[in-house]
């Protein structure tokens, strides 16, 4: 493609793409956006190498010229786009790059790639954090993620949807995410014994949590722990247990007991099989006895919906006369005609309880923050419809990068993981509950309704004069 | 756990892990191996860095001595492995690594991350060629992939599994796999009209497939596509058309039909939409005019069971004598109880048929190949049984590094392809059809059986004699 736009001469073109899902994943009301510094990272560092050159060479019959003009290709473009931690939703802009046509193309893929992935993980992680109130969770999945580019973004995108730590210990490194984990079964396999396992993991660390179900939780690992802990005395901190197998909800409660009646009321329940937010949620309601979650597959693949199904549509792209025209992708499905134009989207929130009202996609010229009353309704029904006042307008798509140079300081993850817990906390909890939430708001404006009607008729009649 | 080995002075303990997988993904009754050469690249870069160092120094209270001792590392272990493109089932050993406990316990994560993901990519990818008979299949995934490196070794994998081609041009640079795509809806949009954005990719290109559905698949799209082919004649090949949306049975005869009646009879209908083996066939069994397959989504996320779920465990290690001591780790869910000791995994074929019987999974030391006849039984209902005579016995686990040294050559990717190829055609019809399969036997030898069986009643007489 990059190669009809340069031989045809439109390839500098300005032109307008920006991603957006169809559909929130998991069946959640909202979706946490991450991904940004992966894209930074990509963006930064776009070119063509002399190797690439020479592949090229080899499997096509690309002209010279084009190959040069590949090799000395620089990323010019703006790119607007929701910060990390922030909610995005269905059918709004999330990430918008506006620039030279051919340069707008080349980086669909990886954009898409990236932050598909990273908002999806953010998203699963911020729903399984909804249901385990302030327990400590912690991300075990690199074993499953993936590949190894996913281990590592995944377990930052679960700290930003709210996990606590990882025992994925690069990532630690890598991200400055807090790292934890226990030792495995291997450890008491290699004693072939809990309580001599026990023992000697006691002896060498302080801070222990030991895994008790190699053998028989209940009748071996938690008497070994126990056995272990009341030897070793205040020359250990017994931390906690880990089980990872059996019935989560029976043995939790039996193991509790274990552990009261020996006077160690304070260690922890560490829980870890397959779990996520619809398994906590029930061995909540079952009255399981666990403390601390562990985490893994079902966050870092996303199990239940492994693609968020982001895409990247031309939105608007210079016309012959310099001027900008608004471009749209049409469908027999309703729903999958793209908004033409390039558009903001505004976090409405009203100011009486700061809780968000909806979000509301205008074309980019409209200035809705400065706007006393707002008239929001509903994109396909438009009968639903309400009038807002007294409200405040926050802009999601912030610049990136202006014309090729990155003029956003990426914030901590730290402060990521923050405002994303903030962002949720303003939702209603009609909107953040993991089953059957209310479908939050995402409106059109009257404008960027209007000409994504106004296109689809010019289109349709183009087509049936044709066929006529 | 590294640490609490080198401590209490087990780490160089000689130890056996194994890799294998409980449960066949996707109801399949055949899994296709890979990600062997990346677990080769993993293992020869192995190494702590000094920024590794100096990160575990800044996060933990190792002492110095542990430190160097991490900084000083080699591998030095042995591993065997099934080869790329081999077929594996489930509970048996896949990859096994044998040597120091704390080189076998450090190499864990990495290599179930790589073999999880790839082989379920790679069966994934078996099972929709399975279905499309020689039809081309192009894998088209990447923005779908979860992150950057399962879009590269994804594809790798989906190749392995039977596609024929990606429109991933840098996993076509790095694997030398061939690429091949169409252009997007952009392009279509950049004109505003399908009739000039399939001239000018016309003018452009010569062997082109037009991307149809932009506006409306046969009102205009098609149309466009064959005045376009009409004004250009000999100048391109019209290769083919690609549809991206709607009911793809019925659109598919509508367009057949339309390019029929144009006389372009050899044209070629693309399908790419959320594809997979499941919706292949029901697409072939409607009759649908699709000749070439776009994948991406379904394969490269392994979408219906994003993760394999292999585990890695300790089967044997050395005692204090010296001698090997052969480990297990209970459930009570006896599927999940594992299988101790140091094995080898048997493909028995019938001489009469080339036919793959079932394998049979010894231990290491016994010499299956020149059996005169064996006795296959089901390792938990053992009344199913059978005696074979007359076949060949293949080992699954190939040395792949010998003490630390790789000693395996890598094979060419279209040579894994090839070999992939051949060993489903090894497999009865009943083990590879999509859905419901028959249960291909993985059977324990009678020597394997009888150790299992005798260490977990060792483990048990010592729970109940301690509890007593």
């Amino acid at each position: 493609m990059m190669y009809t736009y340069w031989k045809q001469g439109i390839a500098e073109k300005n032109s307008v793409f920006e991603v957006y899902f169809r559909d929130l994943p998991f069946g959640s009301g909202f979706a946490v956006f991450a991904g940004l510094e992966h894209v930074v990272q990509y963006l930064q560092d776009l070119h063509f190498s002399d190797a690439d050159i020479a592949y090229l060479k080899d499997v096509t019959d690309y002209p010279q010229e084009f190959l040069d003009y590949l090799a000395n290709l620089k990323f010019t473009a703006t790119v607007r786009s929701a910060v990390e931690g922030d909610l995005v939703f269905n059918n709004e802009p999330i990430l918008q790059v506006e620039g030279p046509l051919a340069q707008g193309q080349l980086v669909e893929t990886a954009i898409l790639n990236i932050i598909n992935y990273q908002t999806l993980v953010a998203t699963k992680a911020a729903r399984i954090r909804s249901v385990v109130g302030d327990d400590p969770l912690m991300e075990f999945g690199t074993r499953r993620a993936q590949e190894t580019s996913a281990a590592m973004w995944g377990t930052r995108a679960a700290f930003i949807g709210g996990f606590n730590a990882t025992s994925n210990v690069r990532a630690g490194k890598v991200f400055g995410i807090p790292i934890s984990g226990t030792h495995a079964h291997a450890l008491v396999q290699a004693y072939q014994d809990d309580y001599a396992a026990f023992k000697a993991y006691a002896e060498v660390n302080h801070d222990v949590t030991f895994l008790v179900d190699t053998y028989d939780t209940l009748r071996s690992g938690v008497p070994a722990a126990i056995r272990v802990a009341k030897e070793m005395g205040d020359k250990i901190d017994f931390q906690g247990v880990r089980i990872d197998s059996g019935d989560m909800a029976y043995i939790s409660k039996r193991v509790r007991q274990q552990l009261d009646d020996a006077g160690f009321t304070d260690t922890k329940i560490v829980a870890s099989n397959d779990l996520d937010e619809n398994t906590i949620q029930n061995l909540k309601m079952q009255g399981a006895k666990i403390d601390t979650w562990g985490v893994g597959t079902k966050v870092i693949t996303a199990f239940d919906h492994p693609a968020l199904g982001a895409v990247y549509k031309l939105v608007a792209i210079e016309d012959d006369h310099g001027e900008m025209a608004d471009t749209i992708k049409l469908s027999s499905n309703a729903e999958k005609v793209s908004t033409p134009g390039k558009k903001q989207v505004w976090r409405i929130t009203r100011h009486a309880n700061g809780k968000s009202e909806g979000d509301y996609v205008a074309l980019a010229y409209e200035d809705v923050a400065s706007l006393e009353e707002l008239y929001m309704f509903h994109p396909n029904f438009t009968y639903i419809n309400k009038t807002i006042t007294d409200f405040d307008a926050r802009p999601l798509l912030q610049t990136i990068f202006d014309h090729g140079d990155l003029v956003y300081k990426l914030p901590k993850l730290v402060d990521i993981r923050k405002f994303a817990m903030q962002c949720v906390e303003s939702l209603w909890d009609e909107y953040t509950r993991v089953l059957n939430p209310q479908d939050y708001p995402v409106d059109l404006s009257q404008a960027a309704w209007d000409n994504k009607m106004a296109i689809i008729r010019r289109i349709k009649e183009k087509i049936n004069w044709r066929q006529a």
